[in-house]
């Protein structure tokens, strides 16, 4: 056990010994009570004795007796199996301290029940407000328990609803991504595309047609494939690419591009001088390490996670639909 | 803004009113009260219109008359940037859920003043303890702040002290990973550890020795390299490794195995068949999407968190040591 190292916490009383005052001077002096009338001298005091002993002032008193708590909930899906939830705690950390918050995290693995759970103990915590995140982008039914309190939507939205959500620009993100290749000097451009319909399948697609058409390129529907959105099946679709004379390929993500490029290599092909890639994501421990290393676009988790924390405390939103986070480019050496 | 979702908080007094009791009573039902004279029907027509009004009891208050609180705090230093941290916190917030706390989450990203204020603000909220976390395994000092309550140290230690800590058993999984490359029968086995000395790049080696000892195959230190461990250091290593006439390779690392594998390739050298690889901590999006995939052992993230919580609350650990939580292998197929 480690209690034998911890040591008894300072009481107000022991402070206000030390100092040679009252506990209700003490407790005046750490709650800045305004209009206490103390001296200068017994206010320096009370820190110094504050200082010497290591009192701590007890947050969860000070929230009670003020009526509204620091906390701010976070509710993540999946912060086990992916980096990207991480990123958007941190953000939502940064952010939330800056205004004076602490975040609440709970993680549900996606567990129905766990969620619940995670919930009702924010609100039995008097949370400020609770984000409620995804690890990907996808539409969600807002559980019942989150409209007891403010809430934010990060990395998801209701379909149809005005319930606040944050989320990243796909269409843009898949804009960048495209005009990376056609500032390259590329016209022949393919595009692996997930099989999985998702705001993400639907809006790269967008942003890829739109930079052709800024780019006055025609639009080929029979560049764009649909692949599993993992290292296999990019890999399976690099031979589909090359049926093509595409001189270039956006792959919907990174771990796509992995598989592609695996491909690529086994087939001869040197990227980007015979098949230039770009990727989306920027999941850092396999774009930044690939051979060659991969030009991509950021899914922006701690901006989303800042940013969910900002709506939450009242940035405005006239609008009433979700507020987009823009996907930054990411240059390295896969275009030419 | 989403103040008007906010429904107002349902106070005891409105319980109290819609059950035709007093606010004494519903708190005694709330609190559990031993000893407090309520008829059964009564208490029914509490819980009944604490159902119907959604009544939810408030946390903190609790906490502050009872004078525990029921957090526990986890300190962690890279959440933003590895999902290893992602998997301790998981660990750790189920267990401490199973004994009914609550997990304050503090990221620090190894920023000095992040850590110091995170722990104080655990401490201003009367947390349980705290688990302190790296995201690999290292020797650390303990923050001063952190004597003041009960705490564990998780994936990492102090040197020379006698701080509980919870720790992977490199030995072991160093050990695991030789036996499964020694069980396919292989003997002449290189083993590419890393430049960062560390308790992994130690007890690796320790086991990698211990498991050829076992199999009675002399120990060559010839075989043994050190490179840097990401996918560059593998990729290097691979020509060395082929000069040295092993049939198998260690890797330190799964991030050093990708490059090794993406040499291997270049070199037209087929895995297992020509070289069985074996890698270290299981991470999950690299080793599960290798060609082929990777067979590697496991760091036990998940287990360290539940484990730091277990050490917490009691857990006996009368030798002072390290808690070592076992690496398991995990099966896949480049090895033959």
């Amino acid at each position: 056990m480690s209690s034998e190292h911890a040591r008894q916490p300072v009481t107000m009383r022991e402070v206000a010994d030390a100092a040679g005052v009252s506990v209700a001077t003490v407790s005046h002096v750490v709650n800045n009570k305004e209009g206490a009338r103390i001296g200068e001298d017994a206010r320096q005091r009370v820190r110094d004795a504050i200082h010497e002993l290591g009192y701590r002032p007890n947050a969860l008193a000070k929230t009670l007796s003020s009526g509204t708590s620091n906390f701010i909930g976070l509710v993540a899906d999946a912060i086990a199996t992916t980096p990207f939830a991480g990123q958007i705690i941190h953000g939502a950390q940064d952010e939330a301290w800056k205004h004076g918050y602490v975040l609440l995290v709970a993680n549900t693995e996606g567990d129905p029940a766990a969620e619940d759970a995670a919930i009702t103990m924010m609100l039995e915590h008097q949370v400020r407000g609770i984000l409620y995140s995804t690890w990907f982008h996808r539409a969600v039914t807002v559980p019942e328990a989150l409209r007891e309190t403010d809430y934010v939507l990060v990395d998801c939205y209701e379909a149809g609803s005005t319930a606040p959500a944050v989320v990243p620009d796909e269409v843009q993100g898949g804009r960048t991504a495209t005009e990376l290749l056609i500032q390259a000097g590329h016209r022949t451009i393919a595009f692996i595309n997930t099989t999985s319909p998702s705001p993400a399948q639907e809006g790269r697609l967008v942003g890829y047609r739109s930079a052709l058409e800024a780019a006055a390129i025609a639009y080929d529907p029979d560049l764009v494939l649909n692949a599993p959105s993992d290292q296999e099946g990019g890999y399976a679709a690099l031979d589909h690419v090359l049926t093509l004379d595409a001189t270039a390929v956006f792959c919907h993500n990174d771990r796509m591009a992995m598989g592609l490029y695996d491909r690529a290599h086994e087939r001869g092909l040197t990227i980007p001088g015979d098949l230039a890639v770009v990727g989306f994501d920027n999941q850092e421990v396999i774009a930044a390490h690939l051979r060659p290393p991969l030009t991509t676009v950021a899914l922006p988790h701690y901006e989303l996670g800042a940013a969910g924390i900002r709506r939450l405390l009242g940035d405005p939103n006239p609008s009433g639909k979700p507020i987009l986070i823009p996907c930054p480019p990411v240059i390295r050496a896969s275009i030419a």
